[in-house]
């Protein structure tokens, strides 16, 4: 008898960043960080794990989001799911009463992206390979595959996906020798948070300089005149060899946006990410031709492929960045690896919060690999917090990702952090409490 | 003392609407039409009623969300918050934890549109007057002040909102007058539900026609073969003289749409709705310029004004379709009235589902004396089902909209209703489950 899927074990983690400013922006200036993770599991006895990242308030809903997506997943037969896994995504994304509540997009679609990716995890245990060396070794049609075409084929069709990732598989050895070898590069944002004072800034700078890391960026959004100099700060600290880029987390309109990023642009910036709404394809694309050669970044945010498409097909973004947890799962995310190889922008994900360096880096790798075949201008994001809760935290060499070897996509968060951060019930959360 | 608000009352409430096909389309084949329902009071005891419109499964998300709203709610004082109703919703979208969850989009903001639609309702009781009568009685600036400009500001500027709200301000007394004396134009939507068999169209057809309605809409998606030859049907039925417009539920790609809208084009067609994703700006771009002179309609699932900003300056669509409850409430739904009467596109609601007609009726009628000073070319959807269960239901009389005079939004279920339906323990499910 073949194993099936069984009732989810659902949590509601949560850290209590917001004491410490770390995390903190023009947008969200106190975040808890957070996690309503899944642990799914066969009947086999394997299990898997997948997370929604939030930032504190709200991750309740995103349990319930957990446990609706759960009812069309429980008693599905294993092998079927692994055997399909773009048909299994599509199933969770084209449920129509599900679908209603986005579609595709807000707190469900990211439910249905900690389960897919939860049994991806899962899947990669169970094959004994880390997540970007198994995604690696699937062939250009399964790669494919795994696409829901739907509402993108204007602008990419599975033969043309072929096409791509069949370009993309010379060399594919060297690469990923190249890989093991050196690492996946890496930029910091540790050090950049907007609430820090200046002299923790640029001693964090220093440090990650130090460490390796040939790019920084930093939070913006305190007004033209702190952003500037804080940005001039680090740019004397550092000199003209390391990239600095700057995130305004959708703190501008447009036209303020055009206006700031001139101001700056004298520091030297390699890319702004989120000048304004994420939804606005059309005023990135304003922002993008005025800034010129500043890049415009985003996509931690850009709520599916449907938009992605959008932004990549009209040139609003040059720099495009995943997000592990935003979207619906692996799945998804190749789709936009898709999108961003076929418009020749790089992809730089978002990461920090809870776990999505852990997961970030597969999909950076599998890029790498199997689908742009290049780290030219490419950088995944590092944030230095949170990683001790993880069973297979990242490990950062001279400021580059380690490819993982563990079997998995590092998504498995250790089973105490679990308990004592469990909100609000857990011993983190009770201390404080009765600290008043 | 003044009044604070008290803790909200939430009912997961679900009509087992699948069982008859009764709004059964493309995408959507068998929703069962529910609400996640709120009762937001004061401590001076007046009570206001909202909803989330979902059709099923996840309905209990939406519960959840309510629920995470309501932390920021309970405790303000209610005169402030009625002294300053934009003040109100901006603190609700701007909550920098629960906009994660988004931003601005799926189900928490569902779920703030739900409260301020339900605190918009209890102000317009305490005043007396129907929702429509106490907007169109608010200054330019007061309704201006209602709006978050943010991330619209680059179309759409608060002196701009007052100069087109002060323009409508005249003949809007003359128009009260009409509007009292004749409602406000209806289409309906009952005849066309894609599960329907023909002879059950056909009936529903003659029977709108012969009800005062001169604009019917059809559900198509069945294959263009289908689509066509129930089209034609309709159209021998009912002559030249009324409007008919065709509804394809995101079911299409880009170029599926333009080919089968011009294959239909020959019925004569006044617009083709939601023909591809509801985030494709570019896509239906691409459609309405293809498919001229049958317009393009979307707006359900429009997530925010961000997108409705692009849609609409882009000439997108044609028909702007705003709903009442996926947006962030009245508040949001004025922005997107001014942006469409900046760009001079009808607004024409989508209704239907569990009280939808109730609430968009009320957003007609305040953009006909306020906003767009105009019922030409606009007609508010009209389905014809679950209006029983509505403390103050429809009236509507030769195809147009009675406009209400009872206070308020028109959005308090019978309490009869929500206790009968509410999932899963109400009576109508458990005779169901028993029924097997």
């Amino acid at each position: 008898m073949s194993a099936t899927f069984r009732p989810f074990e659902v949590h509601d983690v949560r850290f209590p960043t917001s004491r410490t400013l770390d995390g903190s922006d023009a947008m969200n200036r106190d975040p808890d960080y957070s996690a309503a993770y899944v642990v799914v599991r066969t009947s086999a006895g394997d299990a898997g794990y997948g997370f929604v990242f939030t930032i504190g308030r709200g991750n309740e809903v995103a349990v319930s989001a957990l446990r609706g997506v759960e009812r069309l997943v429980v008693g599905l037969d294993a092998d079927e799911v692994f055997s399909d896994m773009g048909g299994f995504g599509r199933l969770l994304t084209h449920d129509s009463q599900l679908r209603w509540l986005g579609p595709e997009k807000g707190v469900v679609h990211m439910a249905i992206g900690a389960v897919v990716n939860a049994v991806w995890d899962l899947l990669a245990r169970r094959r004994g390979l880390p997540l970007w060396k198994l995604l690696a070794g699937l062939s250009p049609r399964e790669l494919a595959g795994l696409v829901d075409f739907r509402h993108i084929s204007d602008v990419l069709s599975y033969d043309e996906a072929v096409d791509i990732l069949t370009r993309a598989s010379a060399g594919s050895d060297e690469r990923e020798r190249r890989l093991l070898a050196e690492g996946y590069p890496a930029y910091s944002t540790s050090a950049g948070w907007l609430g820090y004072p200046d002299d923790k800034v640029l001693a964090l700078a220093r440090g990650a300089v130090g460490a390796g890391f040939d790019h920084l960026k930093l939070k913006v959004g305190a007004g033209p005149e702190a952003d500037e100099r804080r940005l001039k700060l680090v740019r004397d600290l550092v000199g003209p060899g390391v990239h600095l880029s700057v995130d305004a987390n959708q703190a501008w309109e447009v036209a303020e946006a055009i206006e700031n990023v001139r101001h700056l642009a004298g520091a030297g910036l390699l890319w702004v990410e989120e000048p304004t709404s994420p939804d606005d394809i059309a005023g990135h694309l304003a922002i993008a031709k005025a800034v010129a050669p500043v890049r415009v970044a985003s996509g931690e945010h850009v709520a599916n492929r449907v938009v992605f498409k959008q932004m990549l097909s009209s040139g609003a973004i040059g720099v495009c960045q995943i997000d592990a947890c935003r979207v619906a799962g692996v799945n998804e995310n190749i789709a936009v690896l898709l999108l961003a190889a076929k418009f020749g922008v790089p992809v730089c994900p978002h990461a920090g919060g809870v776990g999505l360096c852990e997961l970030v880096q597969h999909l950076s790798m599998f890029d790498y690999l199997a689908v742009s075949a290049s780290v030219e201008g490419r950088w995944a994001e590092y944030v230095d917090h949170l990683h001790e809760h993880f069973v297979v935290p990242v490990r950062l060499e001279r400021g580059r990702y380690r490819a993982p070897v563990e079997p998995g996509f590092g998504s498995e968060l250790r089973a105490s952090s679990v308990a004592d951060y469990s909100f609000p019930g857990g011993r983190a959360w009770s201390e404080l409490a009765s600290a008043g």
